[in-house]
């Protein structure tokens, strides 16, 4: 409790960790106010995000090489799995499918290109290894295609249109996680030498001792849960008052917010010249959001949300998908970075972050 | 004569060879029994095609390797010229153009895939040739973008679009054989030794006498013909008994069906780690279909067809004959090849499969 | 001047000027003679647009490398941006964006494919910088990206999505100058060892004194202005006499005409197998165009045109813009060529131009 006590001492983004109890407070006594709850529930996930994936980082590291692999590959992600979870509860399939496209989209551009311009910024030229980020790529890749193919498809609005829908999604669900098993399979087991160096999670934070780590995650993820509840009820309206559009909200902020902490991670190496873990973290988010969180969404709805939900996105988010993925695979072909690439990236990001923003509503 | 017998008893894939007189018996016999048909052709077309590319290497070896590459590029895809004509002569447009675009993606995805994990499964890293590997990709993506355009322009079911759509497929078979005769110039003739070691045929199979293998091409030509005749006549009906749209049979069944032999060839010599060959049958084999078969099929659909058949493909063909060859060329650009890298490939290739198992028979 | 009828003399191209005053004279005494006009006014700009590009060349190199390097990129596509104004002020929307699609298609498969092709016809294999082709083609491809994303989601012809339409392409514009002008930065700045030896213009001819070069540059860019009014007023009507659809025009013809000058350095510098010249002036005429015409003649459209021109281009013009992105990264990968890769991307090029000369015009 100490160490918990000492990591939030030294970590501003943890000070933000006082607006949980403001969210609940809020909450509770202007139930209306549904911008300043958006707004304040975003403060509060970003930190609680941050401690999450610092206690998975530990419990990992605990638990030696190849379940510690395994459990930063499932549980990376667990804030986007959460938020995603109790907008699929709510029955808001928009906010989660704008999520996953977001999330994948933000990772590739974003979050690996402004570590391209920030380490670039400090060093002249920068190297990498390839081999991961060709596998997260060759991953990206078969996901995009697993969303492409039902959407070119699916035109029709027939019944026997969306009996198919769902059981070709509950398939291809399936199939990317074998693919992501498999994924893991090869680069923790049999082809570890070619990805070594590029794993190792940042060593400069200490790391817990197991049962503060557990104890961590187990309360955040119940905190990140009941922030949730409060950020998906309240997103639509303040969209609204802040002249955004739902699919800006979702594809944009979400993404932000859900992955502020990995970012934080990934451009403090790229500083550093440890370009491997900016690309890891980078793509590796990516590739485990579409192949890992997204089929889970698709095969726990037929659960616990009003109906179950299909991977058929809307035609423009595919395409950025597709952007984003060839873009990635484009850039990492080399294995060097400079500057202007992550420019490049981040221009493109741009492009597709201004038309969602300017789109008007009834074009959606 | 008595090497074609100890062929055939040497050879068990080559047993199958009984079934080529049943098939003929069955349908004298019982003339109804269509899906009894389709498996019994199926049954016997795999030998044949296996007789067929013996008998072309053969004639090959014999006359030189200028020759005998002219060959094998012109009769390397004997069987699936034969069944397409077939199928045209009996005006089944759909099944021609969906065994053309399912043999592209079948040889490309399925057939490059599966070598590559067959091969992966028993040796760690696997290299290559790129440079065959490149023009062959290279060859696909002009046929791939050749297919594109009509099926993007064309909307218009006038008149006008379709007096277009003829003259289009025309001019742009005859682009297409230009380039496969000079691809084959560039391979065979002013570059060949950029190419070096990838050209020469399996040699484990002692080659047989040219008098011999030119009796068996005649011979086993007429007898694909006839089966294919039964083939073609029982598949539409076999589709519905089986529950299979006529898509699935025509792009996944034929292919697999007609590139058997071929698909022999190349797992075998991945696992020896010739992935030289593997690739060069798998992608030559892709780009002779997309680059000589189908605008051969073009053009004499004008002789021998109730009417002219253009180039112009569904869209969801076009994608995914695009996505296989955007797939295979980031596939082969490092020239090296592991398990995972099969298990991506046959992932797609089931992506594809799994949607026109499934595709209701109204959205086709 | 002395040094400029030298010029003239030596350079068989140049004899062409003897058009100039023949086409203001036939447009004076034969106002109707629309054809005639084409004709002439083709044979003239070709001319000017050579003398243009010396003189901005002999201006670039009295003024140091910087501002030479800046000035090349700014001025090099003088003559199409003059034709696009000319277009542009007479409110022929379609003319101008048929043109600027069309000089990034055809400097990127026709020039760049021609000169592989002229160059490996000479020379076995040619090496070249990959760095400048790989900075101009991840420009190329921001830039179809900025055109592809307003074309795919503007389906709307109504007010609201006109309104946006008109308010993303000004962004995008800007945008896109901001990166060509990063790019500049990274190129001529704080990358320019990395891009060495490509950079030089061809110093065969002698570089004219400042003085000279000024003037010839301000005096033929008031020439180009003036040929190309009766090249606009007449392109419709000559179209129809020709039997070409105004797209084939747009696209093909006026991006050949306005690019001559250009192609006859790219290409003799290939033979002299200077190939990182012909892929500079290449890939670096299609990126200027795309990031810095296109968007200059889209804010100018708000000054001197009858209604702003938005950035949206017909779906076809997308396609091919992304396909000839594509096929240069693809081709320029390895820094390496042959002639049957120039072959290649003048197939693609021959693809794209016969079907729009075949498309009928009802279908455009």
């Amino acid at each position: 409790m100490n160490l918990l006590l000492k990591e939030i001492r030294h970590n501003p983004l943890l000070w933000l960790l006082a607006f949980v109890p403001v969210v609940f407070v809020a909450h509770k006594i202007q139930p209306e106010a549904h911008t300043l709850h958006f707004v304040l529930s975003v403060l509060a996930i970003v930190p609680l995000a941050a401690l999450l994936s610092h206690a998975t980082e530990s419990v990992a590291a605990k638990t030696g090489d190849t379940v510690g692999g395994l459990l930063n590959a499932t549980l990376g992600n667990l804030t986007e799995l959460v938020i995603a979870l109790t907008a699929l509860r709510a029955g808001q399939y928009t906010l989660v499918k704008a999520s996953i496209a977001g999330a994948i989209v933000t990772n590739t551009l974003f979050m690996l290109g402004a570590s391209f311009l920030l380490g670039g910024l400090k060093h002249h030229v920068q190297k990498y290894n390839r081999a991961s980020a060709r596998l997260q790529a060759g991953l990206l890749f078969l996901a995009t295609i697993a969303m492409l193919v039902p959407s070119v498809i699916l035109v029709a609005d027939s019944p026997a249109g969306s009996a198919f829908a769902e059981k070709l999604s509950v398939s291809l669900s399936v199939l990317l996680i074998t693919a992501y098993a498999l994924g893991l399979l090869f680069s923790l087991k049999t082809h570890r030498e070619l990805f070594g160096g590029s794993a190792q999670p940042e060593t400069d934070e200490a790391s817990w001792p197991l049962g503060l780590a557990l104890a961590t995650l187990a309360g955040v993820t119940v905190l990140v849960a009941l922030v949730s509840e409060v950020f998906v009820e309240s997103v639509q309206q303040a969209a609204v008052a802040f002249g955004m559009t739902q699919a800006f909200v979702g594809f944009i902020v979400v993404a932000l917010v859900g992955g502020a902490a990995e970012m934080a991670s990934a451009f403090s190496a790229a500083r550093k010249d440890r370009l491997d873990l900016s690309v890891g973290i980078a793509l590796g988010s990516a590739s485990q959001i579409a192949l890992f969180v997204a089929p889970i969404l698709v095969l726990l709805s037929y659960v616990i949300s009003p109906m179950p939900m299909d991977l058929q996105f809307w035609p423009s988010a595919v395409v950025m998908m597709l952007i984003a993925t060839m873009t990635a695979s484009l850039v990492t072909n080399s294995g060097r970075s400079a500057w202007f690439v992550g420019v490049l990236m981040l221009m493109v990001y741009l492009i597709f972050a201004g038309t969602l923003y300017l789109l008007p509503p009834r074009l959606q």
